[in-house]
């Protein structure tokens, strides 16, 4: 936790209501950090459904490896998580530490050791002593209650100025259902899953294959449309449980993936979980604009996403923006450089709706005074038409400076 | 032209001595920058050939486009280069420009405009009016000497902060020939011709196929294994002249790629192009240490490369390393992200001759008194060794700096 607030922190946070079916307990545990919590549980009534994405590192965290073997079975009745160490690189001690904590938080939720999910977040590379926590979880699952979301999500941050909460209503066959979703994560965030932690519940009734078909569908344009400083974490985890609590007000029960009374609630997801993407990117280490990057006019959206990537991992783009410079030729340059079809001749930029260059060449009507002024704000909307077709894509990034050199340069020693 | 020198500067510089066939000026324009030179020219004797290798940019500069079109007819008789402007993205202005550039080098060298070859470095975006700079030609092409290598280094340079120069002799068939090179590039430096500019000649006689494969070849371990912040230009230019002139002193002609009397003189351009190379990285923008990456035991050569590149271009990796933090846990999350084969289980990771992982985790024999003391050093070599295969790389890197920030956040504005 940086004693700095980012200055694209939210101005009021939202009040997470509780969610019928989900519990709460947090600790402090001492794992790194002093005076704070470090170790959260949501403990599940017995019946819930569960759905996750995970990092595509090659070298996963053992707790992702427990959740991808766990997510089989669909079910969850806990969830562990803790902060300050991440449990990854950690060889054979990786898993003994995973297997001891699922072990006692199965025991403390009263489930099954395929019901447990475990997420870890801190240093890579030193061992993780579960004797740290888990004597702790059979209280903490005892004396879990349902309104503390506001403590959850401060118990998973890590270099983070502040917690990241978001919730939405949708109605799922005439009844409402709630979605609340926290997450954490500042640096090491790039597409995939990047360097972060989120947990998202719901009391909808919703079966774990339609669960995991949604959450993958909906991460494509929110989790994994921003980029703090293109580096993917080894332990970056997105889970969604849906306890079912929903159905005794009458909710309908959905089983099949695509089923048509979902519509509602994937525009709830969508809007839960882009909140909490884009709260992730407003926190970046050392940022202090969020910049919207979208490029229309490509040859498919999949290219249009891939150029929009190279713009917004391009050090020498958010650099420019830290300095507030609309330096519309270093975009021209990532453009150049994503290896996606462009056309140097058909190609349009624009900073907010001032627009700086087109058909291959500075639009020589632009304002430079207007445009040194939009810079100033701390919202950045870069557009870069491609002139080609029709692919579309927005990710979202921040600027990169002086203070993200200054975090990440004595961050570990 | 930086006012502080990188400290990982050459301590000493060498001196190019005349290349038979080659004669070069250099004048002030006043392009952009005042009270220094900005303007070079490389005049050749009738009968040099040529060999170059460009940007992958899909939004290349005009004199790339120029240089590409008119290096199908392999001979050159003069080479122009401004620095200031770079002439990318300035639509037909930039054709108009670079048409009028050859055709005023044309007949100052006496030769015809398809042996005119031309590079410009600088501002993206802005129209480079040849009429700052094409006057000075006809008598730049008549004072042009032998002896001015020196300047010539200088007066191609932008953000570096000090010229980049290498020479070499080799042996073709019992006769000494000699390579001279200069180079300029300081940030956007990525492989594939990063953002970086260099010229070499020879008095060999080495026809323009034999010397394209040769320059092609060579590139894939020099200049194409050095990134600064993988951003890659729209100008990258490295062109090769053999003046053909050490044939007069018996020194065999050579025709065709692959011609085993071409084994030294190769292994001497690969030390030019090596020490080219890294000299850029040294003055990456920022730079205070220069990162070695090696990638052993991965699955193939290709794969390796990959890999290290991904280590090399991490943020969090580069900033560590400013930050004397032998990090190797981001190390591990490079290899992760990279996409390639890895097994997390049988890697192994070096600081210098340090092993600090291996296995899947924290070496416990090492000390870490004796690796903070390693990352106090200017040199840092990190190795992966990925335990899969015999696929072996190396890049070459920097690390990133607050002052990576800074120079970058105000060039433009």
């Amino acid at each position: 936790m940086s004693t700095t607030l980012s200055p694209l922190a939210p101005k009021t946070q939202p009040a997470l209501p509780p969610i019928d079916g989900v519990r709460i307990a947090t600790a402090a545990a001492g794992i790194k950090y002093k005076n704070r919590t470090d170790v959260m549980t949501m403990v599940f009534d017995a019946g819930a459904s569960v759905a996750g994405v995970f990092t595509r590192s090659k070298c996963p965290s053992a707790p992702v490896d427990l959740c991808r073997a766990n997510l089989a079975g669909g079910r969850a009745r806990i969830l562990v998580v803790n902060s300050g160490n991440a449990n990854a690189f950690t060889g054979k001690k990786g898993k003994t530490t995973t297997t001891a904590t699922a072990k006692a938080a199965a025991k403390a939720a009263g489930g099954k050791q395929s019901e447990v999910f475990l997420a870890s977040t801190g240093v890579i590379g030193e061992p993780l002593d579960p004797a740290k926590f888990v004597h702790l979880l059979a209280a903490m699952a005892a004396e879990a209650k349902a309104d503390a979301w506001a403590d959850a999500g401060k118990a998973i941050m890590t270099t983070d100025t502040y917690p990241k909460y978001a919730t939405a209503t949708a109605k799922i066959g005439g009844v409402d259902v709630t979605i609340n979703g926290i997450a954490k994560g500042a640096g090491m965030i790039a597409p995939d899953m990047a360097t972060m932690l989120s947990f998202v519940a719901t009391d909808a009734a919703i079966a774990a294959p339609a669960l995991q078909a949604l959450l993958a569908k909906t991460v494509k344009g929110t989790f994994n449309a921003v980029t703090v400083d293109s580096d993917m974490s080894t332990s970056d985890t997105l889970m969604l449980f849906a306890t079912g609590k929903a159905a005794r007000r009458g909710a309908a029960a959905i089983d099949k993936p695509g089923d048509g009374r979902l519509k509602e609630f994937a525009r709830a997801l969508d809007s839960v979980l882009s909140s909490l993407a884009r709260q992730v990117v407003r926190d970046g280490e050392g940022a202090r604009k969020e910049i919207a990057v979208t490029v229309t006019g490509a040859k498919s959206a999949a290219s249009a996403k891939r150029i929009a990537l190279s713009i917004a991992n391009s050090p020498l783009v958010k650099t420019a923006v830290a300095g507030e410079d609309a330096n519309w030729g270093r975009v021209v340059m990532a453009v150049g450089k994503a290896g996606e079809p462009a056309d140097r001749d058909r190609l349009a930029i624009w900073f907010g709706d001032i627009r700086v260059a087109h058909k291959g060449e500075r639009d020589l009507s632009y304002s430079e005074a207007a445009t040194s002024a939009y810079m100033k704000g701390d919202e950045i909307a870069i557009r870069a038409d491609i002139g080609l077709g029709k692919g579309k894509a927005t990710v979202w990034t921040c600027d990169l400076t002086k203070d993200y050199v200054a975090i990440n340069g004595d961050y570990r020693s």
